[in-house]
């Protein structure tokens, strides 16, 4: 039986893989009722997602995952949380956090809702 | 008109403020439908939930929000993230993320997903 955590794993391994190689790509992972909010800032609707991980003032990013949980939230949704590192251009990583709500869409896998925050020590 | 943050803001200082001061009372956030992940346990319904938060060992704990993000999930439930630090009897604050899925019951608001985790540098 697949659960919540094997598809999380699957997903963000897909995602991260994506985002560090091609950004423009990860608008197969979303659909127009779709929100991401990045560092408090709301975009929504895929093409508004694209524009904003396409317009990132960096060339080079890596996503290390250090944390992945994940829970149902239906029968056909996961809530999905990680904590993780993120290098850019070669500095030295930072800690973010990410949040996605998953919903499910015939046999795969599309990104409702998705929250990331840097977390830099106060 | 009541926006998702409003609502989450709203919670989130009832949610840490019950947190801080009176643990087993967190019980009246869950129903026999949650779960919480913490630190990559799962625990389901409210009584295993609470028995949790009870049984932390720590005395005194203090939460500060250091940022807070929400977006509708559905006309009547909200995806909130948290990140902030945490300290625990005196000790220096840790950083910790936490994830909430809030489904509306009536005129309020419970814990349907909860998932929680310290962000240990490295």
């Amino acid at each position: 039986m697949t659960t919540p955590q094997d598809i999380a794993n699957q997903f963000v391994q897909f995602y991260y893989n994506t985002f560090d190689t091609n950004r423009a790509a990860l608008g197969s992972l979303y659909r127009e009722s779709s929100s991401l909010t990045w560092e408090g800032r709301t975009f929504s609707a895929t093409n508004n997602i694209v524009e904003h991980f396409t317009s990132l003032p960096f060339e080079k990013v890596a996503h290390q995952v250090t944390t992945l949980d994940a829970q149902a939230a239906s029968p056909a949704s996961l809530i999905v949380m990680v904590t993780g590192a993120l290098a850019i251009d070669g500095a030295p990583p930072m800690q973010y956090s990410q949040c996605f709500h998953l919903l499910q869409d015939g046999g795969s896998f599309y990104v409702f809702n998705d929250l990331f925050r840097l977390n830099l020590s106060g």
